[in-house]
């Protein structure tokens, strides 16, 4: 095959995603965005950082300069699991923590070690589009589980797995954001979280517990994490530093049993050799001086005004018809609208009027939601946040052919 | 299957490299060591870097500690083509760069984007043994061609690429290290060089040149990239931060045409979204304040009188049949011993002994080569490299039972 035909193969295989392609159009002009994941740079403590990145060099240099252990610094990793502790994460062991460059490597590494072509795996549905993606190159069945108020529907997931079992299948896990899951803003319940452990002892499969938020949820919800509850040692726990201290550090982390952390470990060796030892060795500094903490209290309470500014507006602006619930934490929420609403065909409108949303549908395992639409809130302002949502509630009205402020 | 069973299973298949086992061997113990590939800390600009680091992070903030472009932060990489350009590296075209977490992970993009399982990959024989471990999970079918002390042998490369045309396969690519090769610390020949373009317009395969050396070598000698020579988009240049400023930040690149590049760009994706925005700030700083090329003096300088020291002590203590070349640059080089010896059965006796070298095989593609041993130079002392050489020259000695003093 000639050269350049097998690289438009390539090209072919690696399709742009949706949201990749969306924000380059979105920086060329100035519309309000709902559509990004970043923090609000306001929680970022610049000056903590830059005292601690000095020091670092300067006193640690020929160690955070230097290539580190592919586990992580050691010194970083004892720090983490002390303050993982303290935040009621369950640490049987040293050995079961590995550090990894943010946590989309984390869901690469669980693609590349845990998945073989063909393998059954369970995620909600929606579920975290990056995680899709993470997880598809290395070929798994994908069935996703349908959400509500409560989180995966694990009444569903067992009549899928009687299901599976059947035919002789089991999954290879269950993939969850339990806490102010990634785009819905849903939080599991405990009783679910405890069906889905009795579930996963029950039909012999892992637990992926993606968990970016419980660390600063807003309001007084239940945390417990699938890892703390887990007795059997089912549970690949992964979390990350990227909204409690900064994502340009890239640095998180998977606590699991020693067996597949040392499988992990190799699979990271191959990867990227470890995580940059300066990101650890500033993570490890902020862990200790306590800038963690004040971090994850400014960013309480800088987006729980701005939550709330976006679910006041939904109320007040979104067609009757509509669904979302109010996130106890996260960056994030779903909005479920009328099904005569197509999101994708009517981002372009939007972006015209001046907004711009992640159409719902690439969340889905099937790509059904094509009604849905996610929105961050950690980013714009709250001045933008109930702008944007109004005009977003003035296009729904327009497409629904509904009159001017009827809901 | 038993969860268990599978967690076995996946650590069969993720085997531990000889390499890593060895090195948490020796942390136990004070040996002199030629194992590892760690740059002398003595060329860290600790002073620069802290106060760099410092103000990236109290005037860029709220962009360095941020979310990146998974191609690469944009003023970072316009002042890397800037400067690769005054290092006479080609760059046509700005889009053509992508910013990497290390040269392993474009390695692993590689691999992931470029390798289909079955696929014919051409690489040295020895080559850079964790080049191998991330081509091998893609499932590839590698061809090794030998090395001689003008490099590849090009002339049993083209043999070999008729044999396979002959059978209706070509290539995918040819994997080299031109300058400065690991393991081997040979360097290719312009003449080579040249052939090897020729082949691959010929043969209609792409080159991936691994060049983390060039910048820093230690004689006069010619470092023209294929790169630079490439008249046909074919070259995919991937070059590092790593020995010429700090691997602890892990800021590598990948030069290609922009197609290649487009569709390397989506695999890093979904592998760890961007390498970290702070490392990438870093790095153009110390790039624009000149810190990147008083590195370099300092590099050649410290490595070029150790490098000198190693060769001198090999010349001194080693056996007569032994083959090794003395390196214009890079970390290491490789020592042939007579055939009779076993490198990896006298390695527990060179460390009883107080040194410790990497056997060679497991950088040969078949593991030929048990005869070998890569040494690194970069890290261990003069007095070190001296001592070293002479205790493993007695041990070879005894082992071939010849008399003491004996060459």
């Amino acid at each position: 095959m000639d050269y350049r035909k097998f690289i438009a193969k390539s090209a072919e295989a690696f399709r742009a995603s949706e949201i990749r392609e969306l924000l380059k159009v979105v920086e060329a002009r100035r519309v309000i965005s709902f559509a990004g994941g970043y923090p609000d740079p306001e929680t970022f403590p610049r000056e903590s950082l830059a005292r601690i990145a000095y020091e670092v060099v300067l006193n640690f240099g020929d160690k955070a300069l230097q290539y580190a252990p592919t586990k992580g610094v050691t010194v970083f990793r004892e720090t983490l699991i002390r303050w993982l502790k303290s935040k009621n994460v369950k640490v049987l062991n040293e050995d079961d923590l590995i550090v990894v460059t943010g946590s989309q490597q984390a869901l690469d590494i669980v693609a590349r070690t845990l998945i073989d072509p063909g393998d059954y795996i369970v995620t909600e549905n929606p579920t975290y589009l990056a995680a899709l993606t993470a997880f598809r190159p290395a070929k798994p069945n994908i069935v996703g589980i349908p959400v509500d108020s409560q989180g995966m529907r694990v009444d569903i997931l067992e009549e899928r797995l009687k299901e599976l079992k059947s035919r002789g299948i089991i999954p290879r896990f269950v993939y969850t954001i339990p806490t102010a899951h990634n785009p819905t803003g849903i939080s599991m319940s405990l009783e679910r979280k405890r069906y889905l452990l009795e579930l996963a002892s029950k039909y012999d499969f892992l637990i992926i517990e993606d968990d970016p938020y419980s660390y600063f949820v807003y309001d007084e919800a239940d945390v417990t994490r699938l890892k703390t509850l887990d007795s059997e040692g089912r549970v690949v726990y992964m979390g990350t530093l990227s909204k409690i201290l900064s994502p340009g550090l890239r640095v998180g982390w998977i606590l699991a049993n020693r067996q597949l952390v040392d499988v992990f470990e190799r699979a990271k060796q191959s990867m990227d050799l470890h995580t940059p030892s300066l990101s650890q060795y500033i993570a490890k500094e902020a862990i200790e001086r306590g800038v963690v903490e004040e971090t994850i209290e400014k960013a309480k309470r800088i987006y729980r005004v701005k939550r709330d500014a976006m679910v006041e507006a939904l109320s007040e602006y979104l067609v009757r018809d509509s669904w979302w619930i109010k996130p106890v934490g996260g960056l994030f929420l779903m909005v479920w609208l009328p099904r005569a609403i197509d999101t994708k065909a009517l981002l372009p409108k939007a972006v015209e009027a001046g907004v711009v949303y992640v159409p719902g549908a690439p969340f889905f395992v099937d790509e059904s939601g094509t009604n849905t639409m996610r929105l961050n809130f950690s980013y714009p302002s709250v001045n933008d946040i109930r702008r944007g949502i109004e005009i977003l509630g003035t296009l729904v009205r327009r497409e629904l052919a509904l009159p001017a402020g009827s809901t």
